[in-house]
């Protein structure tokens, strides 16, 4: 048992920050008020490796660890939390397509997904399946020598402006087993993309209903065999919680510093707010349940890293505790601020907005809590 | 002691929620997203007393009790928070010219501001002096038959749009002692207004920054004598306090009746959201903590109408704790929706962006418990 | 609405504060210590009228409203929480008795219980259904002119201390709708005591299982009519929940005085712990949740009082948020208290125990939840 | 960074577990109840290397890391969580003894020490003396060939029964500077101690103030140099903030697998317990809170291994979120049991009772956000 990063870790988690704080922090305010996808920072992402982090190495990617891209996210997501949540997300559905895609389609796709050239969407979610997954209806039927597909999905990151969508389709039975995952070019005949969703934040990124008349996909495209395709989901989500679980905890710390920085500034009633012993509490018990969010993200990355037996139960805790902890210091931050909290000029309400869904996506917290509770129950071994 | 509604109180109850059903409910949206002051509706719900509720009769008001106004800004919450938690803020100016005014003023304003033709706007929050009001540095010296005054005001809501202005300026020494309230037009020469704030939410109504460069106001503009404008705006402020909760209260029953339908409507796992135990658990709470925020804010308001010894502890508690709750309610209001509930097609983001500024503003929360713990530790008579 | 208590209430109130000031404050510590059941003191509460306070005048009560039944109970329990909660059981027996019992029953029993002289136990749980009252498995079966009572019941407070024991018993079908009451005499044949529970507080009174083999209970002591027991439990809960919420802000109140007193006497780093921000704030924040605990208590007696068509909700609700409410408000005056809280020497750490059962017993606050959703849910009507 | 334990750290463990099932468990209600010092126990505890763990090895310990210790502490915890307290306290001053005691001192002691023939305890606090321990008031004076101890400590774990007693003293100038420390034998001269505490609970090992009488200590008995003692006190409390964090973690799991294994088995409603949703979701949060705790308390032993600059703050954050998270682990399972969670005949209020105080000592919670904020607001480098 070990804590402490590695001279590697600290290396990626420097080179993370200085671009977090080059092209990510000065521009984040702006991205979000002018609802602006920044295409070329994706790219220069790419450029450092962070759109294939643990994209095998063989598929172009770094083959980092859960654990090392974490910490990776971590510092990018201090800069930005709407564009490092998207990159979380296109890493999560390159390191599928790189690993259950056919040699045809990771030589067509791979090398640009992890350039950050290319970018990719994963759709799952359907009107009337959210938090049971397994029930969704987007079908995906016999045709020649593929699929046709067709359906609805709606709440889709980076719809409209990215280029590949891992898409999951029925082919089979109703629930879990009868899934199948593809991997579908986004500018395939038949899709169609809905007006960008107006959201309460995450406004640095496109959320569009996608849906597919009878949009052909070749056989190739199959993500591993038929029936898989729910597992895929859900291995890929694992991750995708411990990533955006990371994307929390950097913003909180953002959130955190800021706070920390204005008590020390703000003088009221002739001495600084970080004089008030009860704002100082308050500061203690953010950075407390700060670290431990962090444990919490690390530890699961860890045992999704040794692929521990109880790895989706360590991701579904870190995503739960550490999307609630990130949403209250940033909220707590906001509130230091008082009125300058609640106003777009400080970065508060932003980081407020934007951590909130983190919450409810990639699995609401409460579905969280049913993983971890079926786990429990299952038997007395402590998870510990 | 009796906790049911007067006749008169359910009659005025219904007639505010009528209005909101009809006026407020149906736009609020719109006003929220396109930043939209909606003039015609003050002037409408000033048609129905709305913008007099406690001024008093002899100068226009409908003379109400804070209870009355209470239950009546309750409903009206429940259609915009943003444009209500305006109009308490107007209630609030109009009885402090109503109440403190010379004749002259009074006759020169106060049916104009009770009909809602005209709107005013409360002036005490600086940049450099916001919990620590008593430290503003806004200066009126004499001048001629007046004063002149000049300083900066932050946070003013209405500001731009409204036609009257309660201005809180030192007229004398450093503290609360020094500083005199006054009513200046809004047009008045050397006010020079700044860009709108942009928000988190309450963006029904804009907030500027006021610049007073040597603005003349008239000896009768003068509210009260000089030296008691603190006491004044510490008066207003107990109302204000009590108002503020309610537009929480009122906000998160509306969102807790949409949370409720929605959790009867959306299907998951093949049984509505209702069915799920955790859920139900979730809405029990948020429902007995929203009744526990009206009887806190009802009782405060009852404390305030009896010239209760301890109605300022009892207002700050109200506010405390109301305005806490009815962020909490909306939030998880927000988080049962899942998805549905973070974008602008349905009113949760809204409503959590809307009452994240009452527990910040006419008194920090923060401030509020220096308030309630000031009054518990001057004796251990206990304030039950 | 009008919040202020009539000159009656306030003179039963300090009837009730003097009694607890004088009989109760000075030995709870000892009564816990020593597990003594204090008969004497109940005698002399009767002669107050505090054994009989919402029992019809007709029956030898003061036949007071629920409303003002808490006020007192609340002083009560400032003095010993045991031992009022205790009187408070007693009240709803007595009460119950009073109301559905026959002439025989009241003529023969209802003096003595109303004067203290004689006591009662309520006998609803049993070992296999707790929060699934409505299974209970104990039997009255006809014979001769009455019934045999079969079966155990555990968790009577006051059992073997007892005169009368009301007792829910199956006289039909499964489920509520066949279930009787009966009052039995507490020496009846057949009645078997288990050895007192030994239980983390709540120690100045006995709780025992009671077995019943065969009790032979006359017809006459019947209450109501067969099937109606199950009916009169629940409307007797209604009530118990009202006292039990009460004997939790009763006591948090004394643990709240205690730490104010001992945050101005204590000092460390140089100056009073009340010179602390931060405990000025916890302490604001027990005396807010208090003042609102009180409230929703007397809310949902004077709903009791009215038979608002709602009055089971508003119980379920202040119990919950009562007792909720009371332990950490007591659990927060031990903290405050340091080493001191945690030793019997002062009373903080018996008020934690205390108050921690009223989270538990006549409906757990789980339970509590399950009655306030499942009205909720009945319609969109809101619960105010 | 790894967060898997080494064979040997399982090794640890198993013996401990093995330890804490054959010894403690079955005794520890017994314990509580009849107020038992178990001495033979602690001599068991010896035998295994339990009292002297993170003793140097040339003083006869295990010379283990504080980790390892917290590994084998927590596994003793989940037996009883009393005597392990008393044990990792006993830890704590022999590992101060072997680290700065002189020569003549740790041959006289350690070796019995570490074997658990003798025990240890640690005299810090004084009646006037809490959270402000360097406003301490025991004098030391010189005398002949070493100091006259006089004043007062309490609060004193395993006094009157322990062999000796590491006092800290003022031998200068007021503040921590003129704090001295001293190995004292138990049972020399002028040593008074006080009857036993009645406590709350840790009921298995005596509390007690000790008074000082003109007390001999030979200047050999002196530890490290005149004016030290704070520090080394503090160095103490470093290591024994993790212990004590480590023991609510521990007694945490115990409750919590008690709650599991409680929800499969108790059946209401026709179903277990652990079919309802609410109860489900209450359990993974408890779980998910713990795992952070553990996660904290081993974070903060590797930072205390490796001489973290910043070690002090991470054991105080580690304190205040293992023994809260700890206490409401607790508490919770306990509302899970229903009344038998109010009875003796169950663990859950024991628990309840015993981790209560581990919020309070070495530091209590508010102290703890004291040294956290310093911390935090000494400048902006994060605490991660």
């Amino acid at each position: 048992m070990n804590f402490e990063l590695t001279d590697d870790q600290r290396a990626f988690e420097e080179t993370a920050r200085q671009f977090a704080e080059d092209r990510l922090l000065p521009n984040a305010a702006h991205w979000d008020k002018e609802h602006i996808f920044p295409t070329d920072v994706f790219r220069e992402a790419g450029g450092l490796g962070f759109c294939g982090l643990y994209t095998p190495e063989n598929a172009g990617g770094l083959g980092l660890a859960r654990l090392d891209s974490s910490i990776i996210f971590e510092q990018l997501s201090m800069g930005c939390t709407t564009t490092t949540a998207m990159l979380t997300i296109h890493n999560m559905a390159t390191w599928m397509i790189a690993t259950w895609g056919s040699d045809e389609v990771k030589s067509a796709w791979c090398d640009a997904l992890v350039a950050g050239e290319k970018l990719a969407s994963y759709c799952l979610t359907e009107p009337g399946s959210g938090s049971d997954a397994a029930s969704l209806k987007t079908k995906a039927t016999s045709h020649q020598d593929g699929y046709l597909l067709s359906g609805s999905k709606v709440f889709i990151s980076g719809a409209g402006s990215t280029d590949m969508l891992v898409v999951m389709a029925r082919t089979g039975e109703a629930g879990p087993k009868g899934v199948s995952a593809f991997a579908v070019p986004a500018d395939s005949e038949g899709i169609v993309y809905g007006k960008p969703e107006e959201k309460m934040g995450w406004n640095a990124q496109p959320t569009r209903m996608v849906t597919f008349e009878d949009v052909f996909v070749p056989k190739a495209n199959l993500l591993g065999d038929e029936g898989q395709g729910f597992t895929f989901a859900m291995k890929g989500l694992d991750g995708g919680r411990i990533n955006i679980a990371t994307c929390s905890v950097g913003t909180a710390q953002q959130a955190l510093n800021t706070a920390n920085a204005y008590m020390q500034e703000r003088q009221q009633f002739g001495k600084p707010l970080a004089a008030f012993q009860a704002l100082q509490f308050k500061l203690a018990d953010m950075a407390t349940d700060l670290v431990a969010a962090r444990q919490m993200v690390r530890l699961a990355a860890s045992k999704l890293d040794g692929n521990h037996a109880d790895k989706t139960t360590y991701c579904a805790m870190a995503k739960r505790f550490a999307t609630d902890v990130g949403f209250d210091v940033c909220n707590q931050a906001l509130q230091i601020h008082g009125g300058y909290g609640y106003i777009k000029e400080y970065p508060l309400e932003r980081h407020v907005r934007d951590v909130r869904v983190h919450q409810i996506l990639e699995g609401t917290n409460e579905i969280m809590r049913v993983i971890i509770a079926r786990r429990l129950l299952s038997d007395l071994t402590k998870v510990e």
